[in-house]
């Protein structure tokens, strides 16, 4: 049985499911920001609104301490495997809107792609799935499986309330399989990503004087806040850009010889990745290549900093305090909560006399690395060869989803990632897009993910797609 | 000849006094900032208008390519010696207003002093002098001098246009002796300042790739520009404290003991400039007092510094660029511009080949130092007695005051600096402030400065107070 039906009914309403992209998009849903909050949570009744149109049920706005969670289910097929879908509809904040060709929340259709704040990062991605659904629905007043669909409202801080969710609600969310569309392709090929770096988001202040000084009548007798930061953000990284924190790399996994060829193979080359960041110059830890470097290997970057005064002209001033905010991507086996001690202590440490620092932790997440052999992993695959037309290689990402190290802790399931967008969309960035033939692509490789799990996973493991491993990582 | 009427008339008119000038610092005048560029003009025209009231003759605002220079003068006694007054009406930003107990521009009389932005740096110090001058005017219809007054709104921004203007008017501004009030006493002593450090003001610019990036996709392969600039940052000053670019200290005059004995006599204590830092810890070059590391000694200092993102919570990225702003304060015989060449000479060679650095110079001044012994040195010091009831000390600021360094370049002659501002009036910073004792005393010193010098200078040399010097310097 293929998804003929569901696949017309998708092609002949993509001006449709556009429109209602567009319309998600308009929501300035940035969860880092206070201002943000109503219009976070106005996105989250408009989501809920358009998923219980879509044909789901039990849709509920679940409020948390902090942006609510958006749930609904379908899940009238009790032989049948049952899918979790995740995704977030929060986005990164868009405070510098002046680099923008057009307003970060007022969706433009441009040369084939759709520009605006989460277009890619995740509300394009996460729609292909819920778009998906509703082919599904439409074309046969079924699904193929059962699904549960968490829609979450602070990946983009950390995903703070998620795993106490998660945790209170392990009986109902049981699921078989995760699917989430969070990541991007390799160039224009479809991938799959299969490990993400784990993450530690911390805050360095330095406190120098009470107030601000007249750094003319004291600049020479007092320790400026923003040198000591300075310097000891210096020290941070050794000058072959090494972290230089004491056993920093004790606990990272170290791998063989043969995985690095396959990275090699199937990854992004140097040259891939230095056009991607935009005529940036290499740096970094010597003998990895840069693919190796943003993946199998933990880094340490500072996020911002701000000291002082900057404003048009001058001002002398001695500031207060200046302040860092930093973050660690970390890989298998590092704890999170041991770097984290271990950063306080080098901080102590490194602290000047002159000076007092505090450290504050924003938040963190596990490192995650998924079983390529999985069943669920080679229907992912079999989807992307009949809705891209094209075969995905697996690869390694140097980002970090929270969750989906929370879900192989809580349900002690894999998660299929399925990555849509494109290294140039800019996610995080100015003038974020999404390409809309990887939206309308996308719909049809998730119309055909459901379809195949439906017919497999959980029935027995006669898998129609069974190219070996190193095949598929070409 | 005392100038008892006048100084009847200052008394009695207190209330009014202080009326004028909280009407004068209502306007947020700063000049830093373009937003603020009507606000300034706004306050030059309320200047003008108000001089031609206390009657002064030929009041102008001259426009320049910045801020407007408001200018009068009363030179009816063409036997009688000339003194120019300078102040300034710009004031420095007050963008932290949220850290302040009453608005920064809302003038706010509490315990004895008055709070605003402006009220000690500079427009309640130079208002003294509009007072003294309204003072004999109203009390006699004519003054004991001459006067030529300057009122500048770019000091705080490095004095720009002001250089040109002097040297346009070089014949019609000729004066004997120059008068200025922006400085302070020494905790509640009367201080006259004989020494001022230079400036030299700065950005740097760092800049990465092209664009922000994802610091998950792009973390450990890509040099961040927050961190390169703070590796640079770090490299300014050695860990002793002294400013690491080679030949900065080639010039910088070494001083007797005798003369490092009569500082140590004068000058503040190491503590009780601690105890104006707020609770700041000591720091800065060793084998030197802190009076000496803020005075004689010159120095470095990062004013700001700004990168990525510093709002709430956490954004993942690596920026296009960090900026610094930084300010040297100079000493003699240090020249600003060849100070600036070795920066940039020392910047390119700390700049790593992994990303590209930019200096912009915003401002520089010359430092100055003034002879205690010269005539209108020593009437100040009598006119202090006088008005005052306290002989001032004679010390030397960390600060810089373009001006002066200007006056005694285009017109050789030396600035008497009165300084009736406290140490604690929080001068560029949050809660500035000026005792309103500070204020009516240093109208009377004014008005006894204007009565000596108008019987004295330039006529013959018998001056009343012949002091000598270090009895001056006690």
């Amino acid at each position: 049985m293929t998804p003929a039906q569901s696949l017309t009914y998708a092609r002949s309403h993509q001006s449709q499911f556009l429109a209602d992209l567009l319309e998600f998009l308009r929501f300035p849903s940035v969860s880092a920001q206070p201002q943000h909050a109503p219009d976070v949570k106005r996105c989250a009744s408009w989501l809920a609104d358009h998923l219980r149109r879509v044909g789901l049920d039990d849709v509920a706005i679940i409020p948390t301490a902090g942006s609510p969670i958006v749930y609904a289910q379908w899940t009238q097929l009790p032989d049948r495997p049952t899918v979790l879908i995740y995704g977030h509809y929060d986005v990164q904040p868009a405070d510098d809107a002046d680099t923008w060709r057009s307003p970060p929340f007022d969706p433009t259709v441009h040369r084939g792609a759709v520009y605006a704040r989460g277009a890619s990062d995740d509300k394009g991605q996460m729609f292909t799935h819920v778009k998906a659904l509703q082919a599904h629905l439409e074309a046969k007043r079924s699904l193929p499986v059962n699904v549960k669909c968490i829609f979450e409202g602070e990946e983009e801080v950390g995903s703070t309330h998620l795993a106490s969710f998660l945790e209170r609600n392990q009986e109902a969310l049981r699921s078989d399989v995760a699917l989430m569309s969070d990541t991007q392709m390799l160039a224009d090929r479809p991938a799959i990503v299969y490990a993400l770096r784990g993450a530690l988001n911390l805050e360095l202040e330095v406190q120098g004087p009470s107030r601000e000084l007249h750094s003319g009548l004291f600049g020479g007798a007092i320790h400026n806040p923003i040198e000591a930061l300075s310097e000891m953000i210096a020290r941070l990284h050794t000058l072959d850009g090494r972290v230089a924190i004491p056993h920093f790399y004790d606990q990272v996994r170290l791998w063989s010889e043969k995985e690095r060829v396959d990275m090699a193979h199937s990854g992004p080359s140097d040259e891939q990745i230095l056009r991607e960041a935009g005529g940036a110059f290499r740096w970094g830890e010597r003998n990895y290549s840069l693919y190796e470097r943003t993946t199998i290997r933990p880094t340490l970057t500072v996020n911002g900093i701000s000291g002082g005064y900057h404003g048009p002209g001058t001002k002398a001033v001695i500031p207060s305090h200046a302040t860092a905010k930093l973050s660690f991507r970390l890989v298998p086996d590092q704890d999170p909560l041991e770097i984290e001690r271990q950063f306080r202590r080098y901080i102590a440490d490194i602290t000047p006399s002159t000076i007092r620092s505090i450290v504050r932790t924003n938040s963190y997440a596990q490192p995650v690395l998924t079983d390529r052999r999985h069943r669920a992993m080679r229907a992912a695959a079999l989807a992307y060869a009949r809705g891209f037309g094209e075969m995905p290689v697996y690869v390694r990402s140097g980002g970090t989803i929270p969750v989906v190290g929370l879900l192989q802790e809580k349900f002690g399931i894999p998660t299929v990632l399925m990555g849509f967008a494109s290294p140039n969309d800019q996610r995080h960035g100015s003038d974020e897009k999404l390409n809309l033939d990887s939206y309308y692509k996308g719909i049809e490789v998730s119309i055909w993910f459901f379809s195949i799990i439906g017919k497999n996973l959980g029935v027995k493991a006669d898998f129609p797609y069974e190219s070996s491993e190193s095949k598929l990582s070409q």
